[in-house]
C-alpha cells in the first residue's frame, strides 16, 4: 500500500499504480453495491488516470472555480471510474465509495448526476454528455473567454447516437479547440460487438470529416495516452476541437473477463472480485490530485461564426423593454423577441439559441442586438438543448427557441436536463392548429403534455404581448426546465403596461357575480374564448373567462373559485386532449377535492391537415362557436 | 404548349422541359396558395425530373405494387415539387394542384402526408425521411428480396440532423445498396447559409466516411445527373448506399431570386410568378411517365450483420405460445420477449428491432429464433423508430424496443409516425422507479404522457407473463401507434392460461358486493394494489382491484362502475403525476359526467435516485402501504 502526497508531476510509475487502484475501486464498489459496470470502467482506467494525475487542471477543493478544467463522463455508466477517481483525488471517502454506491438516499448514484459537486451533468442517457459538453466549451470559448478544457469520456457505443455527430458538427464550426473527447474504443456494446468494432480509423475518418484533430491511440499504454492528451492541449490555440480515439479491451486487467461479451453492466460475485484485486495487485489508498489551474483573467473578445455570419439589412431591435397597446394585434412569438432583446439589455447572462429558425421565433431580434450572445444551432434540436444545457453549466440563462413541434426531437435531452438540475429556458413557436398551411408536421400538439410530464418543469403559454414578455422576465428568474409556447399569428393586446403575470397565476379577463358558466382558455384559444364570451352574450348568459396562461403551475385558487362560483367549466386547448391544458385543469380540480361541477374539454382529438388558421380551429371545435356551444349546453343541461 | 405521350425513353431535351414546367407549376401552386416553399422546389427541379422520366421505376397508376422503386421527399418542404410531378405523371390533375395545395379538406397538404398513394411517409419535420428509407430498404433487399429502390430527397440544412448520420450509418452497416440518397445542396436554409454552404466535398467526406459511395454532380446538369443515377443505379449489386451530392441553386430559374437568402419558404407575388413563369418559358402541360418496374420473384435470402452475428450460447426459445402459472414470478419484459417469439411463429410478417439492449428487453429470444427478421439498431433510437415505420411501408409488423426512457429520445419519430398512419409497435422496458439502483436517467417517468398524447396511440401496461402474451398479439392486430411498458423484476402471474386482455379493457381481480374504495394499478403498482388490498382487510375495508392495463384507450364501464359503487378511488402509478394513468382514469371519469368520487392519485412526485425497487416505490409513496393509507383516509373521511 502506497500513499502519495499531494504533487502536481506525478511520474507515469505511479500512474500506473494509481491506475490499477482505479479498476480495484471500480471493482470493489460495484461488487459493493450488487450492480454497476466495473468492465466499462476498467477499460477506460488507464485514460483517466494519466488524465486526472497529469493533465485535468481542477482545484477539487473549489469545484466553482471559474478556471477549473471540466471533466463530463458521457458513458456515465462508467460511474464506478468516476467514483474511485473522486477517492483517489480524497473528496469521497473510502467509506462512501463501499457503502454509498447505488444506494437508497445517497450521492454516489448509478449514473452520475450533479449532486456532487464535480459533476456537471447528469449523464446515463447515451450521447449526451458530448453535446452538454459542447455548450460548456462555448461558454469558456466566447463568453468567459477563461482557458479551461472540457474533457469528455466518451463510450464507443454512443458514437451510433446521431447527437454525437451533431456535437461534433458544432464542435468543429465553434472551433472548439478546448474541447476534447476521448473515445473507449472497448468495442463491445451491452449485448455483443458495437457497429465498428475496434476499427478506430473508421472512427478517426468519421471525426476528421466532421472537422475533429483526431489522435488513434493504444488506451493502455500510459506514455502515448500521456503524449496524446499533451497534443490536445496544444491543439488549444487552434481552431479544432481534438478526438482522442483509443483502442482499449472491456475489463482490462483481470483476464477473466478482458474482452468477454458476457460482462457489462455486472458486478462480479465477491469470489471472483477477490480473484481480479490480486491480479490487480491488491487493494491501494494512494491520493493523488494533478495540476491545479492558474488563475486567469477573460480574454479577449473572440468572433464566432454566428457573429461573422453576415447580419440582415433590418434596422437594429429596441433595447427597451417592449409595450403593446391593447387591442394592437402583436404575435406572441414575435413579442418574445422583443423581450429577450430587452432582457439582454439588463442582463449579460442572458443568452439565446436556435435551431435555424430564428426569423420564425424571432430570436433572430436577440441575433442583430447581440450577435456575441447567440449561438446558431441550425437543424440541430438535440444539440441546442444539450448547449443550454452546458452554458446553464457555467451560469448562462440560455433561451432556446424553434418550432415547438421540433422541441419533441429534443425530449430526451429536457428529460435529462431536467436530472441535472439545469436551468434551461424552452421556447416553442408555431404551436397547435392555427398555424394553417404548413400541416400536421409543424403543428406542435404534444408539447404541453410533453412538458408538463418533466420533473420540476414550468409551463407558460401567453395569449398577448404584455403578457409574453413578463413572462420571458419570469423565465429568466425560474429554475428548473421552463418552457414557453409562443403563436403564430397576430392577436390582439388585452393586458395594460406594467400588469403583473406571477408564475402559477392566472388573469380574470371577464367575470361577475351572475357568471353561469366558466370559459378558460390559453394562448390562441384564449382569444376564441373572449368571443366566446361575446357570443353568449346574445343568449343571455355571463361567462367568466380565465387566461391560464401559467399551465403548470396552473392558479388552482382561480379554478376553485370558477367551479364553486359557476359549477360550469368549458376548456379550449389547441392541443391534442391528453395532457394538456384540459388536463391540467382537471387535475388540478380533482386534487383540490372539487367535485361539484361540470367540466367540458374541447381540444385537437382528430389528425388535421392543411388550411386557415381559422379553418382549422372550427374543424378541431375549439374556436369561439363551439366554445359557446359547449357553454350553452351545460348551461341548459343543468 | 407540348404534350408528350407516355415513354419510357425520354430525352434530356424532354426532360428539360419537364423541369421547367416542374419549376413552373411549384411557383403556380405555391402563389395560388399564399405559402409554400416555391425556391426550395425549384433547386431540385432538374434533379427530380431526371430522375421521374428515366430512372425511377415505378407505376403509377398500381402506386402498390411490390416491385415499384420508392421516392421519398426528406425535404418534404418541397412539396410543390413533389406535387407537380404528380401532376406531370398524370395521377393529379391541373385543377386539384391549382385549387387542392394547403388548402383544407384537400389531400395535397403542405408537407405530403400517405394520404396520398404515391407517398410513403409523412415529412416536414426534417431528417426523418432518409431513416425512414433505410427502413424500406432493409425491407427491399432482406425480407421482400426486390430489387426495387429507394430514392430519398434530402436538403443540405437537413443534414444538420444527428438522425441522418444514424441513417448513413445502418445504411452502410446493413449495406443497403438499395438506398439512394440524393442531397440538394442549394447553399441556403431558412434564415441564412447552412454550416457548410456548397462545401460538397466536406458533405462527401462525411457520407464516405459514414460507409457511403458517393458522386458530386452539378444539380443542374442534366446529362451529369443521368449519368450520376445510372451509376448509382449500377451499385445496386455492390455492398454500399449511393450518396449523390448536388450542387445547385435556390430558386434555379428564375433571376429574381437565384441564391438568394430571403426567398426561403416565400411565395411570389402574382406579379412575380408571373415574371418568373415567363422567364421559364410560361406553362406547360407535358405528361411523361418514366420506365415502369418489370415483374420480379423474390431473390435468394441474404444475411445481413445481425444474422451474421456470433448467436449466443443460449438454447433456442420455444416457439410455442408462452403459458404462466399462476403465482409463479416472470418479468413482463420477459413474457414480451416469449411472445414475440411465439408470435413470429404465426406470422412471418412479425420483425423486430431493438437499441442494442436486446438481453434487457428480451427481444434477443426473437433474435435467436429469427435472426433474418431482427435488426439491430444499436444505440440509435430515432433511426430504430423510422425503421420500423420503414418496414411499415411495406407491410410488415415491426416491434421496436428499448429501454422506456430511451424511447423520449425518438418522439419526434414516434409523432411523425402517427402522421403517416403508420402501424408502429413500440415496447419500453424498465419503466419507472421500479428499477432501483440504476437511477433516473434509466427510469421511464414521461413514457404514458408522451405516447397517450399522441394522436391515436395504444398504451398498454400489462402485470404479468400471460396479460403480457395476449396484448403481445394484441398489438400486431392494432393499427397506428401502440406502446407497450413493461417491467424489469419479476412479479407472481395473475392469470391463467387461455384469459383474455381485448385493449381497452380492464380487469377486476378483488371486488365484491360491499366494497368500500378502489386500487386502481397496472404494471408494478396493480401488485402494490393487490398487497394493499391484504393490508386493508385487516382493517376491515373492503377494497375493490382493477388492473388497468389498457391505459389508452381505459376501460370507462369499469371506472363508472367503481366510481359509482365504491365512491372512492386511489390510482397509483409508477410515473410522474402529469399525463399518465392517474390522469387516464380522471379525464375518463370526468369525459363520462362522473362527480361523486374522490380520487387520490399516486405517483412520482419527486427527483428520484438510486436504491432497492422496494426503497423506492415506498419514496415515492406508490407502494402497498401508501396505497393503504390513502384508501385508509378516503374511507374515513367520509
Amino acid at each position: 500500500m502506497t500513499t502519495t502526497g499531494l504533487t502536481n508531476d506525478v511520474s507515469l510509475d505511479v500512474v500506473a499504480d494509481l491506475a490499477a487502484q482505479l479498476r480495484v475501486d471500480s471493482i470493489r464498489s460495484s461488487t459493493s453495491a450488487g450492480s454497476g459496470h466495473p468492465t466499462s470502467s476498467m477499460s477506460a482506467a488507464d485514460l483517466l488516470a494519466v488524465l486526472v494525475t497529469r493533465h485535468l487542471r481542477y482545484d477539487w477543493d473549489e469545484p466553482r472555480s471559474p478556471v477549473n478544467d471540466h471533466l463530463i463522463f458521457s458513458k456515465g455508466h462508467a460511474s464506478p471510474l468516476l467514483y474511485s477517481i473522486f477517492k483517489a483525488v480524497g473528496v469521497v471517502s473510502e467509506e462512501e465509495l463501499m457503502t454509498g454506491y447505488r444506494r437508497f438516499g445517497q450521492r454516489l448514484e448509478g449514473h452520475p448526476t450533479p449532486i456532487l459537486p464535480w459533476v456537471d451533468v447528469a449523464t446515463g442517457s447515451l450521447g449526451q454528455g458530448l453535446p452538454d459538453g459542447v455548450g460548456v466549451a462555448l461558454a469558456g470559448k466566447y463568453l468567459e473567454r477563461l482557458p479551461y478544457r472540457v474533457w469528455v469520456l466518451c463510450g464507443d457505443s454512443e458514437l451510433a447516437e446521431g447527437s454525437i455527430w451533431e456535437a461534433f458538427d458544432k464542435a468543429s464550426y465553434y472551433k472548439l479547440s478546448n474541447l476534447v473527447a476521448i473515445i473507449d474504443v472497448n468495442r463491445l456494446g451491452q449485448r455483443g460487438a458495437t457497429d465498428l468494432g475496434w476499427d478506430t480509423a473508421a472512427y478517426a475518418e468519421r471525426a476528421m470529416a466532421f472537422g475533429a484533430r483526431t489522435i488513434e491511440i493504444d488506451g493502455h499504454d500510459l506514455s502515448v495516452i500521456d503524449h496524446a492528451f499533451v497534443e490536445a492541449a496544444s491543439h488549444v490555440a487552434g481552431d479544432k476541437p481534438t478526438v482522442i480515439i483509443a483502442k482499449t479491451i472491456k475489463g482490462k486487467g483481470f483476464s477473466e473477463v478482458e474482452n468477454s461479451p458476457d460482462w457489462h453492466g455486472k458486478p462480479f460475485p465477491p469470489d471472483m472480485a477477490e480473484r481480479a484485486i490480486a491480479e490487480l495487485g491488491g487493494v491501494r489508498s494512494l491520493v493523488i490530485r494533478g495540476p491545479r489551474p492558474e488563475p486567469a483573467e477573460p480574454g479577449p473578445a473572440l468572433e464566432h461564426p454566428s457573429t461573422l455570419a453576415p447580419q440582415d439589412q433590418n434596422p437594429q431591435p429596441s433595447k427597451e423593454w417592449p409595450v403593446y397597446k391593447t387591442g394592437e394585434k402583436v404575435a406572441t412569438r414575435k413579442a418574445y423577441g422583443d423581450a429577450l432583446v430587452a432582457l439582454g439589455a439588463r442582463d449579460p447572462k442572458v443568452v439565446a439559441l436556435d435551431g435555424e429558425v430564428s426569423n420564425s421565433t424571432f430570436a433572430e431580434e436577440f441575433t442583430r442586438a447581440f450577435p456575441e450572445r447567440y449561438f446558431e444551432m441550425f437543424i440541430a434540436e438535440q444539440q441546442m438543448v444539450a448547449a443550454a444545457t452546458g452554458l446553464a453549466v457555467r451560469g448562462y440563462k440560455a433561451f432556446a427557441s424553434t418550432f415547438a413541434a421540433f422541441l419533441t426531437r429534443a425530449y430526451d435531452f429536457i428529460r435529462m436536463g431536467a436530472i441535472s438540475g439545469a436551468d434551461l429556458r424552452l421556447v416553442g413557436s408555431h404551436a397547435g392548429v392555427e398555424i394553417g398551411a404548413d400541416g400536421p408536421s409543424q403543428m406542435a400538439l404534444e408539447d404541453l403534455a410533453m412538458i408538463r410530464a418533466v420533473h420540476g418543469s414550468t409551463v407558460l403559454y401567453p395569449a398577448d404581448g404584455t403578457s409574453t414578455a413578463a413572462l420571458v422576465q419570469a423565465m429568466a428568474d425560474t429554475p428548473g426546465i421552463s418552457y414557453m409556447r409562443t403563436t403564430r399569428g397576430a392577436y390582439p393586446g388585452l393586458y395594460a403596461e406594467g400588469e403583473a403575470f406571477p408564475v402559477g397565476g392566472s388573469k380574470l379577463l371577464r367575470s361577475g357575480p351572475g357568471d353561469q358558466v366558466t370559459l378558460i382558455g390559453a394562448g390562441v384559444t384564449l382569444h376564441e374564448c373572449l368571443r366566446a364570451a361575446d357570443l353568449l352574450v346574445a343568449d343571455g348568459i355571463a361567462a367568466r373567462v380565465i387566461d391560464c396562461y401559467s399551465v403548470k403551475p396552473i392558479d388552482i385558487g382561480a379554478l376553485r373559485a370558477a367551479a364553486e362560483d359557476t359549477g360550469r367549466i368549458v376548456v379550449a386547448e389547441d392541443h391534442h386532449p391528453e395532457g394538456g391544458l384540459g388536463s391540467a385543469v382537471a387535475d388540478a380540480l380533482l386534487a383540490a377535492g372539487q367535485r361539484d361541477f361540470q367540466l367540458t374539454r374541447l381540444a385537437v382529438s382528430e389528425m388535421p391537415g392543411s388550411g386557415t388558421g381559422a379553418e382549422l380551429l372550427a374543424w378541431a371545435g375549439i374556436d369561439a362557436e363551439h366554445i359557446a356551444d359547449a357553454a350553452r349546453q351545460l348551461t341548459s343541461s343543468r
